[in-house]
């Protein structure tokens, strides 16, 4: 059964949990977190051609302030790309239809493959795509990931009544549970995390965007209507955008739709969203810490040292986070990675103060 | 009773125990760690002149290798001083040579007052110095601090028989003692720690490092003769001063001399030599932080966090110690900041090593 599949990367997140190597200017997706090669480039390379599959010029959907690094990192990985540029953030089911939109019109038999741009997957990731494209004809695929530990900051999905294959009905999303659930979900055995990873046919989803969240649709199609393209890219246009709803494909369609399917990703998989979550991921020294640029760290443990510029030198830290950047240094304890989030809010707040107070940088 | 004298101020000292904000290139009495001014500008401030005494021309003893530096916080502060620049460290008895025959030749009456350039010293110096004036005509007098704590790291000086005013005989001499020793000192009250601040008449000073230490007073003469004076500054031959023994004035002369005398300092002294110490003497936030620069410390104690450059954000830490500068950054727990010397040693060698195997920096 050959099938024909277009690739759409979501590259428009801003990673703030990973600052100060994470920035407006350079999100995570474009820093090698986990290889060589960045998130996105690795991302790009995930569905290549096989017996199986024709795989159509893949369809990148990032912001305008990246997009010279987006053009820079595509030709580096030599894809030939359709850039989709926002002027802005407008979260996931907005450009669920600029996906299905544009991947219609490139080629009207494929399926999408709506992949976020900063996850890390393993081997075996095409097999389950391929195993689940009978099943994307009519329904809505949804990947989950089988949960290794109560993680708090994921969306967990019950899997229901067995379809074709290893793909299942969807019982019930659950965004952010607490903890005593999480623990609950992951000792059940019935719960998968939501890995944001979709497949499917732009006609289905059309359909059921236009009957769950038509005001989406309408919005996202005038902004396409509305918008330019240039050279490789289109620029979506910025009155127009403002009007879609801010809202994400989970919450727009996937929770309401009686044709959403999950099927269970086989591959390892990590999000890497947090400072504790690449320390976990990374080769350690004996000491259980991890050291990267050039960085001297004595008599320390189960700590990440990351350094893109200066010398550092470390002594007697445990559990520690340490990465510093031309920009910035970030130090907390790896157990409170997931509060970068707010002390970047802070800093932004100083700073916005500061200048207020100062007529202009101090 | 007036007096003359001539201030010797020693900044040839490097300072490793601060880096990385104290570096070769600009050592710690370059900064300003305690006021707005740097440490050699508020010893420069320290002698002025009063009812009782004349004070001359200040002489500093640096290294070439901060010539610059010197002229330029000396101009700032608006002294003229005399320089002798050494082309390396040959530690403090042949720089008392080179304080003593200069000032003699600049005032034959005037005693010389050597200071260290990196002490912070309280109000009633001046009081304490001029007290100890008659004493020093015909003695070495070496300045003590009553100890408020069993530090390991000074020099003890036990204090002896009575002698005119405030001033006693030395009675011992015991450089950095073992913990139980120094709690003994500090309990029993009879020892003061060795400030490593001198008054002495030329003569004197010269007559007893013939004495007793002859060889260095014959290379520090011939280090003299052999070097040429431009401007304001002498630069000393570094072939003769090669061959001069280094060896501090402690070893050479005080721990020899039956003429050597002891004057309590009143004055809060302190100094500066670690980040322990500095976090110890700076004004402190409401959880005990030290906080310099742009610096966000959120639920954080007893720590010193201190930024020459970037934004530093930091979180859940105690008692830790943070400095960054624009070439290195240094992070290690407060009770373990005189461990800094042997890091700044194993970055060296580190950087050494690379350079030998790369053939170059990488």
């Amino acid at each position: 059964l050959k099938y024909r599949l277009i690739p759409v990367i979501l590259s428009g997140g801003s990673g703030t949990r990973l600052w100060p190597l994470s920035t407006p200017e350079k999100p995570k997706q474009f820093h090698a977190l986990a290889s060589e090669r960045s998130l996105i480039q690795e991302t790009l390379a995930r569905m290549s051609a096989t017996a199986d599959v024709h795989v159509g010029a893949p369809i990148v959907i990032s912001s305008m302030r990246n997009a010279a690094l987006v053009r820079a990192q595509l030709s580096e990985a030599g894809a030939a790309c359709q850039l989709i540029l926002e002027p802005f953030g407008r979260n996931t089911a907005a450009a669920a239809v600029f996906a299905a939109l544009s991947a219609q019109a490139a080629d009207p038999e494929a399926l999408v493959l709506l992949m976020p741009a900063d996850h890390r997957i393993g081997d075996g990731f095409s097999e389950t795509v391929a195993g689940a494209a009978g099943v994307a004809r009519d329904r809505i695929v949804v990947f989950g990931v089988k949960p290794s530990r109560p993680e708090t900051g994921y969306g967990y999905i019950e899997v229901g009544a067995s379809l074709a294959g290893a793909a299942s009905e969807v019982a019930r999303f659950t965004e952010k549970p607490n903890l005593a659930t999480a623990e609950a979900y992951v000792a059940g055995g019935r719960h998968l995390w939501n890995a944001g990873i979709f497949l499917f046919s732009p006609a289905v989803l059309l359909a059921e965007m236009e009957r769950h969240a038509p005001e989406v649709l309408r919005a996202a199609r005038a902004t396409l209507a509305a918008s330019k393209g240039a050279d490789d890219a289109l620029y979506l246009d910025p009155a127009a955008f403002a009007e879609c709803p801010s809202i994400s494909l989970d919450y727009a369609v996937m929770e309401k739709t009686d044709r959403a399917a999950i099927v269970p990703l086989e591959s390892d998989w990590a999000d890497l969203g947090s400072w504790g979550e690449i320390w976990r991921l990374s080769a350690k020294d004996d000491a259980g810490n991890v050291v990267r640029g050039d960085a001297l760290v004595i008599d320390s443990s189960g700590s990440l040292v990351w350094s893109e510029t200066q010398a550092v030198g470390v002594i007697g830290v445990s559990e520690l986070v340490v990465v510093q950047t031309k920009e910035a240094l970030l130090i907390l304890p790896r157990s409170r990675t997931e509060e970068v989030k707010q002390l970047v809010e802070q800093l932004a707040a100083r700073a916005a103060k500061s200048d207020a107070d100062s007529g202009g940088k101090t």
